[in-house]
């Protein structure tokens, strides 16, 4: 159970809604004496910040990408990174629901780490040390790629008359069916397809590759032969 | 102001929240003399469905892709595309705050299209016939192509040993705070990128077209020189 944490970066994105959070939960937040020191500091910063912290308590990071070994001199420490995309127009609610991936050497440290993630109301699930780079990969397509195909789309829509932000709740939509693969690729209906980048060659010619890398990958989850997607 | 619908395909996708939306709203769902006969059946099925049509009432399609022409030889006709995607396991509020395009040729029909689209719970907005193509492409990268980067960013998760649903808070994360880009291209963290590419190709080698071409359009975003990114 922990009962006190010392933030360190409480003003940052993820800082600001971790902190309200815990305050929330009645945890003490910047005793003299925390059971946990929290870096909620910029990646680059995390190997700095820890230099600096004088050792006792537990000390942990907040990073996807960044090794254990950032957190360097400290032995009794753990990451736990909450797979969200935090703002800090937005509150503690930012939470909920979330996942939360606790990296840890040791089973005390795996302990302190879940707990930390249950008072936050994140989900835990264990990362290993040296599969941050796959699992990172994964979370930055996810996040950062689906802004980009949010505004490649957005700019077709554009192109056709339409308001971009048309597609927002068709894109929660596609979230709240399970991802369900629909459409023209899933059919095979490729006259479609041909359509689509006859108008994007003409119109938006810097979105063909990404169109047609895409309309591949498609065709391979649909099952069919991605040569079949015409060029 | 409409106060009866005949739907053909009521039992589909599209047709079922349709269905029970009308139902909902007090409109007299498969009279005799329909004020309008709306086709929610699959695009291809469109025309021969509107040429068995008796002539008379208004005749819609809720197609995106399909032109007008489809519905010959009626004159008393329009089109009303609901931006969702739909699944039979929920009900009508699918609609819920969902864009509606509404392709007309006279301002009569553009008047039906638009109260329809009320009645529906729809945000009505006007798309021209011949600017479907672009129209249609963006709205199958917004959705269908969503489902091909989360599959390939689960896959990812998954060769870290981590749950890939732990993706879908985080992607509704970035819908909540509004398409913000963050992460490694962002900052022009190209040594984040390198290591990313270089679990790709030792774990998911098929993987990596995707992710570069993404990476490129996504430096492009943020204001960078696509050639950065490490290839």
């Amino acid at each position: 159970m922990i009962e006190s944490v010392r933030i360190v970066g409480a003003r940052g994105r993820v800082g600001s809604a971790v902190s309200s959070r815990l305050a929330e939960r009645g945890v003490l937040l910047d005793p003299p004496e925390p059971d946990v020191v929290l870096l909620c500091v910029p990646d680059r910063a995390i190997s700095e910040v820890a230099s600096e912290t004088a050792p006792g308590p537990w000390i942990a990071h907040v990073s996807g990408a960044t090794p254990l070994t950032a957190l360097d001199p400290h032995a009794r420490r753990f990451s736990l990174h909450p797979l969200q995309s935090f703002s800090k127009a937005l509150g503690p609610e930012q939470l909920d629901g979330v996942w939360g991936a606790v990296t840890a050497e040791t089973s005390e440290a795996r302990e302190v780490g879940w707990s930390l993630a249950e008072t936050l109301g994140l989900r835990a699930f264990d990362l290993a040390d040296d599969a941050r780079a796959a699992y990172h990969a994964g979370a930055a397509m996810a996040s950062n790629y689906l802004v980009t195909l949010r505004a490649a789309a957005g700019s077709l829509l554009e192109v056709a008359g339409a308001p971009p932000e048309a597609l927002d709740p068709l894109i929660r939509g596609v979230l709240d069916t399970g991802f369900e693969l629909t459409g023209p690729i899933a059919r095979g209906d490729w006259a479609t397809i041909e359509r689509h980048l006859a108008v994007i060659r003409a119109e938006r010619p810097e979105l063909e590759e990404l169109y047609l890398v895409l309309a591949e990958a498609t065709a391979r989850i649909a099952g069919r032969d991605p040569a079949e997607v015409p060029a």
